[in-house]
């Protein structure tokens, strides 16, 4: 019996003791974080599925596990088909199966602290068609065999400057104590890991590439805030920073507190936060205020100093890139790399800038057919080596104090097919028309998508991912509420007005399976555009390119692109060269140059 | 005291003895169509608005008149100032206003088959703050004093012939029963008036613009069809056609026979339905199954039948509409026309075909100034004379028994300006844009309404209504459930999956207020398009453009158009000026000729 067998064996011994004919395992924390500390590993450690997304679903007599398109092939891989059955999500979700599979009157546990109230009454529903219920758990029935589980990260939270935020904590929280004030609401409960960093002006190291800090937050009316995170986290600096307005507590007595609001109005985001937190304060008498999170809206908007940290993370973080593409170009027709070996060399060129706290996510690094899954991971199972012929694309980020950075480019090792050009240059068109946009103040972002997909489109080509999304400033590289998307993208629909000071990322692509995959991603700042002769009534935004990096020429078809098209990748690799040659060696700033130079007319 | 004056007050009087301390008049019908017959015109009798969409709400000490921003000028000439508070929507709703006037404890009225169930939990939820109910009235306050109310219309049903619908009856029952099947419910209640003429193939003359019959359908599990209706209009012809299967009974028959339905499960559009019909299924002991109207989506999927009777209807629709556009060219330079003398000019034209059975909406025959309302509607009261130096904007449809029309063009009166010109192009390049469009089968129409709006966006312009409705096959002239829109629309969103075989209005517009108008409308046909080299798991699709009139070559700056966009140009003018000729007495074709000629290069 594998380890992972005896596992799932000893999972249902514990749902027998708890009398429990079933259990579902999702892949989040109780801040329904997309990245989550090991604690929180229990799909991986339940089922060996090392995937980003997931949900496990066990019964007495079978068990399933449920992924997207983009790990169709890893989990079948990874996870032990004799104990488990496959299921593709979204066409089925574990409440479809449930309904199909549970037996008449069981009782299907899930811990409340992992789900959505949505989630729940989804289940719910299902399962009522089978006479079977769902029942809250008190105790999570995985950690109760999890005997090795890892204790929750000890990271120390660490100020971030008021300069670098550009605004204080005190002001943002007076902010949504007037936000509160408007709704007549007491208090809002904040669980979001990200949103708590940037309210209090604190970053953390308890998650993989997010600098969050474990623990919730309660904003009252008047300002003041209850702070419930580990207390030999913080340090005196933190203290003082935070000042006696913000009362810090034990995480654990958390949620013993939200029995205190009785009577009281308490706002809290039923998409954002989980279940639990709404049934403890619903049983402690409060009346719940179902708003959106008041700080998503708020971090999105970029003021003028996290504006200017990106853009300086941007000069360093192009800086490395440029090198690490300098690198993979003299270095890889050789065939003797690999695509972790160029992911170490990269994270080597980032970390000499000496600023680099972490990456932003796990680098992508994917060479020939393996460009072609959108969301490669690499392993050591998986390193392929780079080799002639082959397209290698590299989808990677940096964590600064002053920026998160999120940057994909393409390479060639050695000559392109023209093929490889065409569909290179369609890209590129592609997210020439999302960097050109120019549209109404409010439009949302599944309006101008296809502006992206147009030039695939017309070749009866397409790419299966989002466009771009939010990304945090020294936070989440993936952070909402905006992004560019179809208007109904299965991961959320894209209809959130685009607002200036929006960062987005700008990221079409092509993929063709077995072959390769090529994606160009830069991000983006929604900026006011004043254009002449226009309605005097209307505001019209725009898009400033952030990153700074060259796009590979040897990629482009001139011939392929439209006079303005051309005109801006001359006038971005222009300022590509000048704002990154002062940073570089002169061989590489050499390298740019002739990188940088105009293309050919057509 | 005015007339209008009087009835407000003696519908307060009504009220008092209904017990009633409010009351809210919509404009709509039992059906929740959006044209009504003459007796369901309460709106326009209790406040002289003429105008096609408002709610009033009535109470002791105020009343108020709810329009949206097309009537903002219309509803302060044609209601009294004294009387009557106006308010815009969707700014402020009825629901937002009652719960701010409403007096504490307040019985609000309204009528149960003239709103949704929707409608009604906002009002009350909005009530609830002022602890004001709302109250479902048995019999309407306003039929109670409106002496001289119309009786329903006698017209007879007529027999849609199944070589013209593309499928009988019997087969459209049978695909809506296994529909019902597949959902385990016994039966589904249909309110809409087109859904029934569509499922039953009969046409009526009830409601202006539309053939369709008052009528409610009940549609049983094994195809069988109850079919209320006054039965004096059924004729032994409609009576064979229909056959054994469909039974029918009065009208007035049905609200009773929703009370048979004990321990069914009974389907029922809770968006396209009144309350009332929920509210009588419900009380009866059904159980009612949330589905949206199943005839809706295989209505707006036309099948070949349907694409050929409408592609007979454009051609003689056309022939008449290029006509009329060669009359205003010879003739409004004069100053001697006005809007009604020209939409009446372009009655008789498309009557002279011999087959037009009615305009498919009131024309909207707009000059100058009155061509910025983009649903401006010529009275006599606003009749203004067409004069040199204006555009005249004329939108037009036609009823025929094998296709509905709706096309609209520009023509300049005398020379256009540059900006005129300049603004034309841009919309042009914004309908062309459209008409060209690729995307995959199922892309929303809210992903693609953007490609129409950019030429208008970067220069800082754009339009206030979407680009394009779906529209029936001698049917309604806008139908659902497609749209192309903002994805956000406020009047719903657009996030209906095209399909082939639909058919969309692709109509982009600029207007000046003050000053002009510009509209340029086809309808298109959703096909497949086959691209050689293109991913082959994906069908794509794109749009044939049905109608056919030349687009006024006056008013485009060829240079302003790229290769392709001067290439669409000619090929249309091409297939417009070989198809409608024949049609056209010689001085027209050779007019037309003209007219059709390419464009001169740039």
């Amino acid at each position: 019996m594998t380890d992972h067998s005896a596992r799932l064996a000893a999972l249902r011994d514990q749902l027998a003791r708890q009398r429990l004919d079933g259990f579902v395992v999702p892949l989040t924390d109780e801040h329904l974080s997309e990245y989550v500390g090991g604690y929180a590993q229990r799909l991986a450690w339940l089922t060996g599925f090392g995937g980003s997304a997931g949900t496990a679903v066990i019964l007495a007599d079978r068990a399933a596990i449920f992924t997207d398109g983009r790990y169709t092939i890893q989990v079948r891989e990874q996870v032990d088909a004799a104990d488990w059955q496959f299921v593709g999500i979204p066409e089925i979700s574990p409440a479809d199966w449930l309904a199909e599979h549970a037996p008449a009157g069981a009782r299907i546990g899930y811990d409340p602290w992992l789900h959505t109230a949505a989630w729940v009454e989804e289940a719910a529903r299902a399962l009522a068609g089978r006479d079977a219920v769902l029942v809250a758990v008190d105790a999570n029935p995985v950690d109760a065999i999890w005997t090795d589980r890892p204790a929750p990260s000890p990271a120390p939270l660490a100020v971030q400057d008021d300069a670098v935020a550009g605004a204080s904590s005190a002001s943002k929280r007076a902010a949504i104590a007037d936000w509160l004030v408007g709704r007549g609401a007491d208090a809002v409960v904040v669980s979001a890991l990200d949103s708590i960093a940037w309210l209090l002006n604190v970053r953390g190291g308890d998650v993989d590439h997010t600098p969050v800090a474990l623990s919730f937050a309660i904003l009252h009316a008047d300002g003041a805030t209850d702070l419930y995170v580990a207390p030999e986290k913080v340090r005196d600096a933190v203290r003082q920073h935070l000042g006696n307005s913000v009362r810090i507590h034990d995480r654990a007595g958390f949620a013993a507190a939200l029995g205190g609001f009785a009577g009281r109005r308490v706002a809290l985001d039923p998409k954002g936060a989980v279940t639990a937190i709404a049934a403890a304060l619903t049983a402690g008498g409060a009346t719940l205020v179902a708003e959106r999170d008041p700080i998503l809206l708020a971090k999105a908007i970029k003021n003028p100093a996290e504006v200017a940290g990106h853009r300086a993370a941007s000069l360093r973080d192009g800086a490395a890139l440029t090198r690490f593409l300098r690198w993979v170009e003299a270095t890889c027709p050789a065939g003797t790399e690999t695509e972790l070996s160029a992911a170490a060399r990269l994270l080597a060129f980032r970390q000499e800038g000496g600023l680099l706290r972490d990456t932003s996510f796990a680098t992508i690094s994917a060479t020939g057919a393996h460009g072609a899954i959108p969301h490669y991971h690499v392993t050591p199972e998986s390193n392929a080596p780079i080799l002639p012929g082959q397209l290698f694309l590299i989808d990677s980020g940096g964590q600064y104090a002053d920026g998160t950075t999120d940057v994909t480019r393409v390479m060639p090792i050695g000559a392109p097919t023209a093929e490889m050009r065409d569909r290179f240059t369609r890209v590129l068109r592609a997210h020439i028309a999302i960097a050109t946009a120019v549209f109404p103040d409010g439009t949302v972002g599944g309006h101008i998508d296809a502006f992206a997909r147009r030039p695939l489109w017309e070749a009866g080509l397409d790419y299966g991912h989002g466009t771009g999304h939010g990304i945090g400033a020294y936070l989440s590289v993936h952070e909402g509420p905006q992004r560019i998307a179809a208007p109904n993208y299965p991961g959320g629909q894209a209809l959130e007005p685009l607002r200036a000071g929006m960062m987005l990322s700008n990221e079409p692509g092509y993929y063709k399976a077995g072959a390769y995959g090529i994606r160009i991603e830069n991000l983006v700042l929604t900026v006011p555009r004043a254009i002449a002769g226009g309605d005097p009534d209307r505001t019209m935004l725009g898009f400033d390119t952030l990153t700074l990096a060259p796009i590979e020429r040897t990629l482009i078809d001139p011939t392929l692109l439209t006079d303005s098209e051309r005109a801006w990748v001359d006038a971005y690799h222009a300022t590509v060269s000048s704002a990154l040659s002062p940073l570089l060696p002169a061989e590489d700033a050499s390298w740019l140059a002739g990188k940088c130079a105009p293309l050919a007319a057509a």
